[in-house]
């Protein structure tokens, strides 16, 4: 079974909020960064280009539960695996952990899409990122 | 049947991203400022005192789906209800709409709870809180 | 003497950290929402277009000195006016207020620029607008 | 004369605006950032604690020059030093670099003060750090 792609942060203060816990909100940038960490890992860019003009990967869906907050400070783990693969589309599913804790576990469902004027439109996943990302998928 | 709780919102520069729309991660702060006009309306503070100390109201879930985006100076509505009243806890339902457009629906979760060293506590929501959400329940 | 324009704003859970007042940093968007507030109240937009393309205003130098804190739900209020204006630049002076009390003073120097690939390039600031920021500066 | 302490940093997408470069609010927190990293290399922690109760090191004055964008994927340098010491204040410079171009200079005034209800007290900057701090001052 793949192994998750770990990506390690630490808690800055602008994360925290006057309950003196890093806000429920930061959660996603903090899966974006990982998200991002493990394209470049593969090879690609969040903003990529081919021959037809640039593509990226607006989020249509995302989710979280959070079981424990996170402090300034903390040095903290973000696991990331793929869920689902879809023809235009990746679940990628994150697990948060502080040492042996459990800190949040949540989802992002992000689609391929060619950007240009208009609406974004859904394009197939490249093949060859669709490739390594198929060898995430943790069942 | 009881209408949501209307909050209305500019997109400010800092809410948008390098792809010209607002950051999905943003919509989570939009939704907490709702949240935080609803219950002032109601005549409660997020950050709440009793004869026993603090309490507020940490998030144990939050979901988002997105269907359109939204772009730097967009004028947009942000409907708030009551999904699910629990003893503890309060499921709010947000409903994000542009004109006839509907933007994004999402959900949080947040639970009642004293706070103070170690970990929150879930409490009972006061009950002349619970009250008015309980008036506030769309089925 | 001209008046200032007056923005007034509310204290957001997310502007606030770990030490139960608003972030320093924070007070730069506040003051960006100020200036675009008054742009607007001007009939102008802060991403405008002509017959050359778009054009916006970079910032090339700011400063804040901080006098007292804001929390959870100030409500203050930001005055800006025009310390002076150059042919492609806008220096815009701020002050921060809550109730009676001085929260803090701050500077913006903007220029106005042509967008495009590469780097932003300088421009005059257009004429009607410039006669309105006239009418603005304090002496 | 003594090198500054250099904090290597990545620009990730929250950190960019719809003008497609990082917000110049984004700059304070990477200058922030770059302080807490250094006063961890020195041993000490942006929120300490000694027999009289917690201090920390509110901000009093900042300002930033920007010279050039950051833009999504930039891998830069902040260069911090200290460029003043007084008896409760420290003045810190930084400088941002990317590749060989300078990207912004800047200044924060942190003072240290006793924390607790009502306004903070500055209190004297602990000698272990404050021979610290003068070891790190560029003239």
């Amino acid at each position: 079974m793949p192994a998750p792609y770990r990506h390690h942060r630490r808690v800055e203060f602008r994360d925290t909020d006057a309950a003196g816990i890093v806000h429920f909100s930061v959660f996603f940038n903090y899966m974006e960064e990982a998200e991002h960490a493990l394209l470049r890992k593969l090879d690609f860019s969040v903003l990529a280009q081919d021959e037809n003009g640039a593509f990226s990967w607006p989020r249509v869906a995302v989710k979280c539960d959070y079981r424990s907050p996170l402090r300034f400070g903390d040095e903290f783990d973000v696991d990331v695996s793929v869920a689902k693969l879809g023809r235009s589309s990746v679940t990628y599913a994150f697990r948060f952990t502080l040492r042996e804790t459990v800190i949040a576990e949540a989802e992002i469902v992000a689609v391929c899409c060619r950007l240009g004027a208009g609406r974004p439109t859904p394009i197939p996943v490249p093949e060859p990122l669709a490739e390594k990302l198929r060898g995430m998928i943790i069942k």
